[in-house]
């Protein structure tokens, strides 16, 4: 008997440990998406290796909208302001006249929207300000238990990617610190995604309105100010990256042209960089939109043409969610 | 023989864990304020205790100028922005003529600084900006490398307080997460930071300029503008804080009435809190400022009678450099 747990223990441990290995990201269909980041985290973290990247420095930035969650038919965002809108609107009469308001209480989302950016951010002034930090937290924690996507009906929180999720998890294991980089509201994020994505608050980075400290009935507290403090989109990706970070990404991670400054800045750094871009491309189980053949393009969350066409020139990964992901949404397994 | 070696095993195993603990903070006297700093990260990090704080929730911020390194007898970011003042000089003829630059050439920083606060900035804007962050990042490294502290001889970032390294280590080896909260430049702490006290530049927060995301001959960089971004000092800290990190500190230090509402936004939490001021009252083998008995106030860096009557209102911890620290650099070791 002692003999044969002896044969069985050699035995184990003679064992290749590939043997022992299992996927780290099963999501993920086997092709070159998921070959060059494994490729590249393997170079990047092995001792020695001509492409390897102490720990401090493994920096990787995730968009958020259409990157690592569904962002379609509108973003997440929208629908919080619009259902805010709702539930503010008996003390607000005079929206009854006034846009964007007006045709959001109506239900007609075209008309509001057809204000522009400026209609937006009236929008967001008018419903993410005027109260303390922590209650705009409590506001969005109580929305997002309950709220549900329109389409398939399921939590917002239940609507996040997947294969992004074994990734944020596979790069952590690795030593890489996880951010967050979007064009979506920080404290909004914040919220939540500790809870769904594991990235802690002071690893999330977005768009932001200005706060003041006052004292409220002796209390310190944050005020949230109907005043937009900072858009962490575009140009202003790198420029939220370097304030928040201090340290360039060695990867990267979009879905449209709000990404392609970050991604542009992310391989301006010497050493080996990892950029990649998200191509919604499955109608069936999730959404069709940007250059996916035929499909009619959309202005939030655009992946324009001449986005795919420098991802290509400049040898970014670009992921097809039909060819590349196994599974979407965890509830689709 | 195995009769003994068993002896001394359980000997060894029995000894209470006390007789291997070696004292955290060496360079504490031992009194209240260092047993008040032991006592509460013990009773925050023992699981089950009432007072008990998750690892993630472990936030503790610091101002750096007074608090960590020395401020006197001007603040050092003030000393590196006149060495460069001297080093563009042949660049700006027009200097000879303009304040503050004039004086500050002269050698003359009193008749400099009666500009106040729009002579500082003017000096800050014309020596910290018009480059990449990158290149000014070298510009620090370079100057901080070789840059010594005029009455001590020694270099600045030997000037820093070994009891406050002690107390930095040993929060970090309790699961806390070490932030720097200061005044002064967020780029410019960060050329260090890391390398002096332990603090990754994700974890500095300061007072910064805009920039901008550019290509430059084909490069993606971002330039630092003469425009003031965000002033993170007296009730700009809590709005740093929460920009940066998106939680409330559980600890706090500082050392001046620009570090009074970051305590008070600290101790405006649930839950355990502490609340640390540093007192300079050293004048031998540092410097003596603010309410220290008997010697002229100062106003960078000012620690007014109001702040240090706060402290004893508030319970706040009141550290006297003279009293309770047993060493203050490590070179008077």
């Amino acid at each position: 008997m002692r003999g044969l747990l002896l044969k069985i223990l050699v035995a184990v441990l003679l064992l290749p440990s590939a043997a022992f290995a299992t996927d780290p990201l099963p999501s993920w269909n086997d092709g070159p998406a998921k070959q060059t980041i494994i490729e590249f985290v393997e170079k990047v973290t092995k001792p020695g290796a001509p492409d390897f990247v102490p720990v401090p420095e493994r920096i990787a930035t995730f968009d958020n909208d259409g990157t690592l969650w569904c962002e379609q038919p509108m973003p997440v965002q929208f629908y919080f302001a619009l259902d805010r809108v709702k539930s503010l609107a008996p003390e607000h009469p005079e929206w009854k006249t006034k846009e964007p308001f007006a045709s959001l209480l109506k239900g007609d989302l075209k008309t509001a929207l057809a204000g522009g950016d400026q209609a937006l951010l009236e929008l967001v002034m008018a419903t993410h300000a005027g109260m303390t930090t922590v209650e705009f937290e409590q506001i969005v924690r109580d929305w997002i238990a309950t709220a549900k996507h329109p389409k398939t009906g399921k939590l917002y929180t239940e609507m996040v990617y997947q294969p992004m999720i074994e990734l944020l998890t596979y790069l952590r294991a690795n030593g890489f610190k996880t951010f967050i980089v979007s064009g979506g509201g920080i404290e909004f994020m914040r919220a939540w995604a500790e809870r769904v994505y594991g990235v802690p608050p002071e690893q999330v980075i977005g768009s932001s309105a200005k706060t003041k400290f006052e004292m409220r009935n002796g209390q310190p507290v944050l005020m949230r100010l109907p005043e937009l403090n900072f858009v962490d989109d575009k140009s202003g990706k790198p420029v939220g990256i370097n304030q928040h970070i201090g340290r360039r990404p060695i990867m990267a991670f979009g879905n449209s042209d709000g990404d392609r400054e970050m991604l542009e800045y992310t391989q301006g750094g010497s050493g080996a960089r990892f950029m990649l871009l998200v191509l919604h491309d499955d109608a069936e189980r999730e959404y069709a939109y940007g250059p996916a053949k035929g499909l009619p393009d959309v202005k939030l969350g655009a992946f324009t043409q001449a986005l795919y066409d420098q991802a290509k020139k400049n040898k970014w990964t670009v992921v097809s969610m039909k060819g590349d992901w196994k599974h979407i949404f965890d509830f689709q397994n």
